[in-house]
């Protein structure tokens, strides 16, 4: 162990501006461990660097050589000649972390570490990895990694990384960024977009993001004038709060954000947690999260590499125009593959406007029945194409045209290719955005498109994901409201209330008194306290519920503690007195506090409510159908919380069974204000932190004007 | 027009095997209407066949030369010199129709059709089509088409098509035979396929399916012994006895069949009728018809391509072995990505067996921590993956092992891809199937690896898709037992009492006296007809539930014409009276031709029952939840009529609600024996032509043992 320590950093705070530089141009860079053996992974970066051009300075960094890639080298970074704006850092083990201190120690403005064996390789690796943020942090320089493969940026031929995709003749340039935990994942995007004609700006990989994470680096690229959009591979979350914060910037400024999420089976879920050291989260809770802050996450992996540019170029003029779209095909068949596999992605369907028919058979060119605009007997021609695109997207009533390409884009690009680059390339600012899919495997058409800024697809399946995701984009261009805050006076009642509460499932008199401060009201009831006798005459009306209190019995139902429907008094003295019969005989050691007795209340429907938290997404608010049919039918809305009540509103919107509050089939309308109130409110608890769970399972929803019930309502806290 | 009608045809009734001599490796073949010009659509078919080697004699037919392509054109299929086996005819409208007539005077084996606007162009066209079909059963010629872009094998070289895709330079071969509806499709298969490495045997184009369908060609390829799979791109049915009948022939001769279905959206069946002159079917009756038969449909098109080589390399394999699946990566993130997309597919996974790991940890290799057998620590070398496949298969507790390959798979195959092939050219037969997925784009390795006979995937997605449907089909190795005939006695008292009933929607009486035939009983019942007053006592117990019995009041509830929960004779009498003064009020048409007064009946569930016919598959039943349930969640289950018990116990396990009679959270269990023999006798009722439609809803499910009630039934009859 050296003693290097001790040796005083030099606190060097870059500005964002200087930062952004140093990952996508940076005057000069480091390459520590560079390997003098061609081929070698560590060798990888320089020679990756020199092909794709890089103007910069490059410092190969080791001792043991003097030359490499044509370069001097130099024996450690303090005696590089020049100062350095960004190390690569490619040793291992004691050797990077010593490397990270030099690094420090000479000013530089951000290091990248290869290394792996830190925060992912369990409880001594964390420590390591803490320590590299330490000396990182002490120093002001930004840290990317551990267990990052490298950054590259095509438009300056930053090609700082090993990843082996890199080796590609050229890096086709792009405006969308590329954010990915996964180191390999960079390249299967670049390898995967490349031969599609379609490029990124920057691609970094984050690995473990000890301190540089998606969020930081993210906010950075914001500020690049050339990067209109973010791809990001996700495998968990680590820093919420700065997610959230970007992911808000980006949508200010404009610039999508897809994501791909590669932990939403459990088996998924948990390889995230050993592979890259994250944590794991629940996928419905993530999908949620990711939608409330407009972030697309995108289901089939090339949808991550089509669908920015189709993004960019086609969401500005879809502004105008109506959203739905038309098929065009030189081929019945696949024609109607493309518009069925539309529709069944939800798109509307538009045929062709009666106006362009009218225009194109007047020219007697034939567009067969239906929906879709077929001219396969018109014949593949030029002429025919262009001039039946022309016409489609110069028609107002046209939204988006989706030219599904046959046979011909194969071999014969000029038949049905060309003409559509030529009408789009005639074509008025205000003409419809056009999206292309050749059936066959063509790619020297699919390059051909995208470079002409037609945004082309792959595969059917691609396309309908991406245009479903442009028009749903378009169709939400506001976040709903953020939840307004509680008054200062509930707030401090709840904290008061729940300070004086020891951790754990509170019964149900303490929770109901806690949700009673949100203004979640339960039925009338009587509470008697062990031995208690009933009061006579009871001051609430029968029938009545009467319910076991005990901390040791979750599940009451199952367990024979409740009793519904009691009629008169002599009945609930019998109830009372068979419950306790029987817990003694099913559930011998549970201690009974007392009995609950509560007046029946039966709402329209039932509902669940729950507030939890989720170790990646933070507090989440959930609401479904109550009783067994939540469980079965999965029929719930989940958000961030809190939540507004236009945000509450869209929840009970998206619950199916609520169809029958809703005055479906002539049935009674139930009170969804105030439904949507109580999940708003419940929602508020996300400002507690000692309250981790909470669920009103059911609540009862009476009819319009009358107010929601919650008949059976839990609260846990945390020490 | 000439007289050619009047000449008589020689009537040649081909044997199947000459048939299937036919269509995919004729002794001759006559090219009717060819082109002389090379390019144009009519001289492709002759350049296809001379560029792949066809090795039959080939006769162009074409009136106004003297030589195509090299060969000395005809002027008629009557000038020919020799018998020919197979005619394409490329010629329009009454020229079209001629040839055919001439092709069945000259005894032509089998004569395919080009020419479009016949069924698929209205009323004038199908009388067209089924002038053609008349010639040719008369002369007992094989038809294909109209509307068909020809046929190609690739084993004799006769590509005998008119589609561009088949100007490829080779046409790759394989195992499996592609039927396809549209013309373009097989183009579009064609082209997709052969970069993969992946070929086909045959590729039919059936059109219009004037005369032979998907089965005709189907049956006749099941004879080819080299021909092992089917892959059928369908817009719609057109027999479904005689697709029935070949996909079992196909099943008991273990030749796996894969479906896409172009016309699942309400968009895309109506395209179907549009476009290929075809009938519209609901897409859930076509995807209940296709598993019932057990052919898989499948959801991504590419699926259809790298599926069934997988399917006849993994299935033998996996019979000895465990149903799941063990991912080997030589990158962590995309491994992962891998195996989450194979978990969220339901896919079980399997990690490294415990026996395998300790075989390979003793010798230093390292396989990362969780379910994926991650060698990114032990590096992408030869030696390592060799040797970690090697044991990997090896291992008795492995199921089907899936590599995910990372970049090297794009530029160096010898680390990564050679290792694989090496490990599994040098296993047993006892090991276990492999199949691989590179994770860049790797043309290159894809085609290794299936030439070397691992089937590979370009994307997760179909990757994940074809082994969740490679574990089905083992899963499901029998199709369920056919449902038992009706005993003469049922069967023909049901018709009996059918055929007295005008048709139409049948009342309650006499739609419950039908139920009653098949051994469904309704709740205990009293029948007031119009103006008989209440019998004293009432020969059934209170409380009870009236109904006014209409014709002109489908939806009784809705209109007030249904009181449940009568407890007194009294309130009995109140009630039909307030309910016929509502029914005046609301609907005052409206004929009420008597009162059905019932016991009332609560079952521990409500259940709908319904039998239809679909235009395409026929007879369907379905079950699920009854009231609004069923509606809201479309929880139901449905199968081509009729089913077994066995099938019908199948249906009920599907329906997730019926979970609160299986015993769900300690709820009292269900008739559910009794509840499948309701199933099982409302199916029955396919035999009946003249029943349209069908439905019990709700029908009451009682405790186990004591049976099910239908509450509400109703029954159409056709004239």
């Amino acid at each position: 162990m050296t003693a290097t320590m001790d040796r005083k950093p030099t606190i060097m705070r870059s500005t964002d501006a200087e930062l952004l530089r140093a990952i996508t141009n940076p005057h000069s860079v480091a390459l520590i461990g560079a390997s003098g053996t061609p081929g070698s992974l560590t060798a990888r970066p320089l020679a990756f660097l020199q092909k794709h051009g890089f103007g910069g300075r490059v410092f190969p960094v080791n001792p043991s050589r003097d030359v490499i890639g044509g370069l001097p080298a130099f024996a450690s970074v303090s005696a590089l000649p020049a100062p350095v704006d960004h190390a690569l850092i490619m040793l291992d083990g004691d050797a990077a972390m010593r490397a990270v201190e030099d690094c420090a120690a000479a000013g530089v403005r951000c290091a990248t570490v290869l290394a792996g064996g830190f925060a992912e390789a369990g409880e001594a690796g964390r420590a390591r990895q803490d320590r590299l943020t330490r000396i990182a942090r002490a120093a002001g320089m930004l840290l990317i990694g551990p267990n990052s493969i490298g950054i590259a940026d095509t438009r300056s031929g930053f090609a700082c990384t090993a990843n082996a995709a890199f080796a590609l003749d050229a890096l086709p340039r792009g405006r969308t960024a590329v954010l990915s935990q996964s180191g390999s994942l960079i390249g299967t995007l670049l390898s995967r977009s490349a031969p599609l004609g379609i490029g990124f700006s920057t691609y970094v990989s984050l690995g473990n993001e000890a301190m540089a994470d998606v969020a930081r680096i993210g906010s950075l690229l914001l500020d690049d004038s050339e990067t209109d959009a973010f791809v990001l591979f996700l495998e968990t979350l680590r820093n919420r709060e700065a997610f959230t914060a970007f992911a808000r910037a980006a949508r200010a400024r404009g610039k999508p954000v897809l994501a791909y999420f590669s932990g939403r089976s459990d088996d998924g879920r948990a390889l995230a947690v050993s592979h890259t050291g994250g944590l794991a989260g629940a996928a419905a809770a993530m999908d949620s999260y990711l939608a409330s802050l407009g972030i697309d996450r995108v289901d089939l992996f090339e949808t991550l590499i089509e669908a920015p540019p189709a993004l960019l170029a086609a969401a500005p003029r879809m502004a105008r125009r109506p959203a739905r779209a038309t098929v065009l095909s030189t081929t019945g068949g696949g024609g109607g593959m493309v518009l069925d596999r539309l529709s069944l992605a939800g798109v509307e369907i538009g045929g062709c406007p009666a106006a362009a028919r009218a225009q194109l058979e007047a020219r007697n060119i034939s567009l067969g029945h239906g929906k879709l605009v077929d001219v396969t007997l018109a014949g593949t021609r030029y002429d025919t194409m262009k001039e039946v695109v022309s016409t489609l997207i110069a028609d107002p009533e046209t939204g988006l045209l989706v030219v599904a390409v046959g046979s011909s884009a194969q071999f014969n690009p000029e038949l049905a290719v060309k003409p559509v680059l030529d009408a789009v390339a005639e074509a008025g600012p205000a003409a419809a955005p056009v999206l292309a899919v050749p059936l066959p495997h063509a790619p020297d058409s699919l390059r051909m498109l995208q470079a002409g800024g037609i945004p082309a697809f792959r595969s059917v399946e691609t396309c309908a994901e991406t245009i479903a995701m442009l028009f749903a984009r378009s169709a939400a261009r506001h976040l709903p409201e953020p939840a307004p805050e509680l008054t200062a006076g509930v707030s401090a009642a709840l904290r008061q209330a729940t300070d004086r509460l020891a951790p754990g499932v509170q019964d149900e008199i303490a929770s109901a008194a806690l949700f009673a401060h949100l203004g979640i009201a339960g039925p009338q009831q009587v509470v008697l306290r062990d031995g208690e006798a009933l009061p006579d005459p009871l001051p609430i009306g029968f029938p009545v519920v009467a319910k076991l209190i005990s901390p040791d019995l979750p599940h009451k139902t199952e367990f024979g503690a409740v009793r519904i429907g009691i009629a008169t008094p002599e009945a609930l003295t019998q109830a009372i007195a068979d419950m306790r019969a029987t817990i003694a005989e099913r559930k011998p050691g549970a201690r009974i506090e007392g009995v609950l007795v509560s007046q029946m209340c039966k709402g329209l429907a039932e509902v669940l409510l729950g507030f939890s938290r989720d170790p990646l997404t933070g507090p989440m608010i959930t609401v479904g159908m109550g009783g067994v049919l939540s469980e079965i039918y999965r029929d719930v809305a989940l958000r961030p919380a809190p939540v507004s009540r236009e945000t509450a509103h869209m929840m009970l919107d998206e619950v199916r069974g609520l169809a029958v509050l809703r005055g479906y089939r002539a049935l009674p309308r139930g009170d969804l204000e105030a439904l949507a109130g109580a999940v708003s409110a419940l929602s508020q608890l996300a400002a507690f932190d000692r309250v981790s769970e909470a669920e009103i399972n059911p609540l009862a929803v009476m009819p319009e004007g009358e107010g929601v019930v919650a008949l059976d309502a839990l609260i846990r806290l945390d020490t």
